[in-house]
């Protein structure tokens, strides 16, 4: 994940760059917008939404920065990814839930 | 929820009113950013992140346009809302997870 | 889904007979076991888990039991529906949510 | 936790004591049941409710179970926990989401 910019109004920018996916096509960079709550805030929740480029899936993330005792930050998320279905019949079988960690390269 | 534009490369702004909150301050509209997925699709999947103008938290919704035999347009959606918390160690009771049923005005 | 008995120290048992399924095998009722809540409780929490027959994958469900005004009960549940992976790398596309919700027949 | 036992049908039993709390009560062992995917399999599915014997909480946990090349196991999981609250319109903010990580004491 490349955060290219957090401007002064909170919005996100950036791209995303997955190592899984659940196609066979090859993976690419896929743009990721999102927002961060601002103000005085020291360790904000954010939230962004990658539309992949190699499929018709979306998935959102949320979370918080954490930043420790030694200011190394950790984004703690989950996340829910939506795949495309044919009809609202099976619209259950559709959304995968799970969490990831980032940290700043 | 107001939809205020989908660009055509898939940006979608607007705002979001809800009807509940978890918190006591009064509930104000909140900037509403994310993607659809775009090409040739009739039922995209989408995207999008409120960052709560009267909170810390921030809400990720995903989901999938349907459209029904008489044209009657549905977002089936589930989101993720982030409560920010002191620490990593509160990380675990962080994340609460819904579903929300949207319907055109 | 039929709730054969919740005995007196909360345990549930019963079956579960779905009317959708990720596979093609033919859908056939599996067993429920859970618990729910006890004590001096009008709307309890409840839990419980289907190992489904037909499959690999293990649904657990858990919500709340409503009782409205005119004593009608909506049993509100949200699930986890876990299939089963090669390997723990495999892990993160393994987990499905969503939401149910029961009446009684 | 403290799988007591998994019978020959894939029953769980068992009891868990959580270091976390969202209540101010003091954390008490609670029971735990569930079920487990049988028969051929070496890396199962499985599912159980522990209700909290502290809270009006119930939490319920799906996983599998993997064994990696030195045949040390870990059971993968994510979870629910459902609160109590007064009526269903509350419902939207009942349900936290999270995963865990279990390995043999």
């Amino acid at each position: 994940m490349n955060i290219t910019a957090v401007n002064n109004v909170g919005k996100i920018f950036g791209t995303y760059l997955t190592r899984v996916s659940s196609t066979d096509k090859p993976i690419g960079v896929s743009p990721l917008r999102g927002s961060q709550q601002m103000g005085d805030q020291e360790q904000p929740t954010f939230g962004f939404t990658v539309a992949w480029s190699f499929s018709d899936s979306t998935t959102v993330f949320v979370g918080q920065c954490f930043v420790d005792d030694k200011g190394k930050e950790t984004l703690q998320t989950m996340w829910l990814l939506r795949k495309k279905v044919d009809s609202s019949q099976d619209n259950w079988k559709a959304t995968l839930v799970g969490t990831n960690l980032f940290t700043r390269v």
